[in-house]
């Protein structure tokens, strides 16, 4: 059975999180990973590009009603009309996470995917603390790459 | 933009009902149509074996959150723990609805994409009626293949 | 515990419908059961109308985000930003239904109350068949009395 | 219309934890606010007992399906059965949140209303980080009653 790897991140993206969520989308795709995202732009849309550049699924769970709004890099395009619901759907259907830059909506996903017990990988993402002491439970990663490589480890340890 | 078509019936299916979901399968995959379904056995099984078998994709929406409950004709199968609120979201993914057969689950996503204004067509499914008089809102299909060509149909002119 | 009894029915009710609803309302609200509704107009107003009259409780469950789209003799309103997938969440609240009249949202609402194993009784309301066959899954009551005491009877022995 | 204040927290609590939970419900009934939370143990039914203690209103939206999960202080239980998707229903059913301690369906909740908007009021909660730089999104509260004082203004203010 395939991985689904869901990469979350903000609808508008730096520059800088674009390219890096192009690569996520690259080396998910090479890895044969099937890519569940939210279907929209910025991080999701550099997502879908870099995965659909080297020949991978992708799947946009969108918070709408209208399957129009998914960018063009979408495979299955999947309107779900629940707003920002949609993002526990997008969890539920991965294996593991990766979290590129992101803002409130990508924090949601990274705590239900933790309270759900599946692995997410952040890249530049949110720092959790709790009574001035650091929580560890999102694994860093230095590169797209590692991000890559450790999702896909996660989830065959699962 | 591919019509995306979902089919309906029950986990549980006739040789009868079975034999019509896979021709309806196939009939959609060769209409270039991308499968929506329940993802689990009976009708889900058969419509998205007939897909598969003329190289159609099928996307299977499930009830719980164990991707393994899928059948396995699924391509994607999106595990949503939603239980029989999948059932709404099988629905808000399609652009038509065809159902076959069904039991009171097959009923619900009928009344919701009826309400959502989207074309249902019927194959020996439910008949509905108010004060005594039938209301003609499914459109009645006598084959498989009359299913998928009125489905298809509808979709083009939403 | 008390009993929670949903009345669905359509947004717009006509004359005979609302009469009846209120009269479900209050028979409900004088057998100590909640009310739990859809929270928006028509029949879901004259139900709430009925329990109030009688110092029932209300509860509306919006298909919207806005708590000030509920109808003013709704308690407690819980926005849900789900649209018709509420319909989904009013069953799930509920021990048993009853359906006034109603459009194809309802028909939704009795559909998974009966794939729930929720009892149903009907005034009024949608008839079902397949294969031309008569399929008696609804209880059908003869006044809005006799409906509140099927449903309440109905709640007690599951 | 009266403010509907979510209280969210962990369903095991510590005795310090509890305690200011009591305070905070007691607070709201105090303030006339519907007590909104997820009706099961720890901090949950520890903020319900307070508000039942100064006659305010308790609503429990449960992750289950089963009625009788809820604490013996919510009023008005509505089973789900979305699991932790629930909490996204919490959070819209409320005007403001007050976080008290928390795991990670709490972090979910914190975000999910951040991303909505809404007020955020914390006691011994997450705290947040980007880039090294804290992230100053939630209104700490030193007491319970600075909690409630803090979040009922905020729902004023919208």
């Amino acid at each position: 059975m395939r991985a689904y790897v869901a990469v979350v991140g903000a609808g508008r993206a730096s520059a800088e999180e674009s390219r890096a969520a192009e690569r996520v989308g690259r080396g998910l795709a090479e890895a044969g990973a099937v890519l569940v995202c939210g279907g929209l732009g910025g991080v999701m849309e550099a997502v879908c590009r870099g995965a659909r550049s080297a020949g991978g699924t992708t799947i946009g769970i969108l918070p709408g009603t209208d399957r129009g709004a998914a960018n063009a890099y979408v495979d299955l395009a999947i309107p779900t009309g629940l707003g920002e619901i949609r993002n526990a759907l997008v969890v539920r259907a991965a294996d593991a996470l990766i979290a590129v830059g992101g803002e409130f909506g990508t924090l949601s996903e990274i705590a239900l995917a933790l309270k759900a017990g599946k692995p997410v990988v952040g890249l530049g993402t949110w720092e959790l603390a709790r009574d001035g002491a650091q929580v560890h439970a999102i694994v860093r990663a230095a590169s797209p790459e590692e991000a890559v490589e450790r999702a896909i480890a996660a989830c065959g340890l699962r």
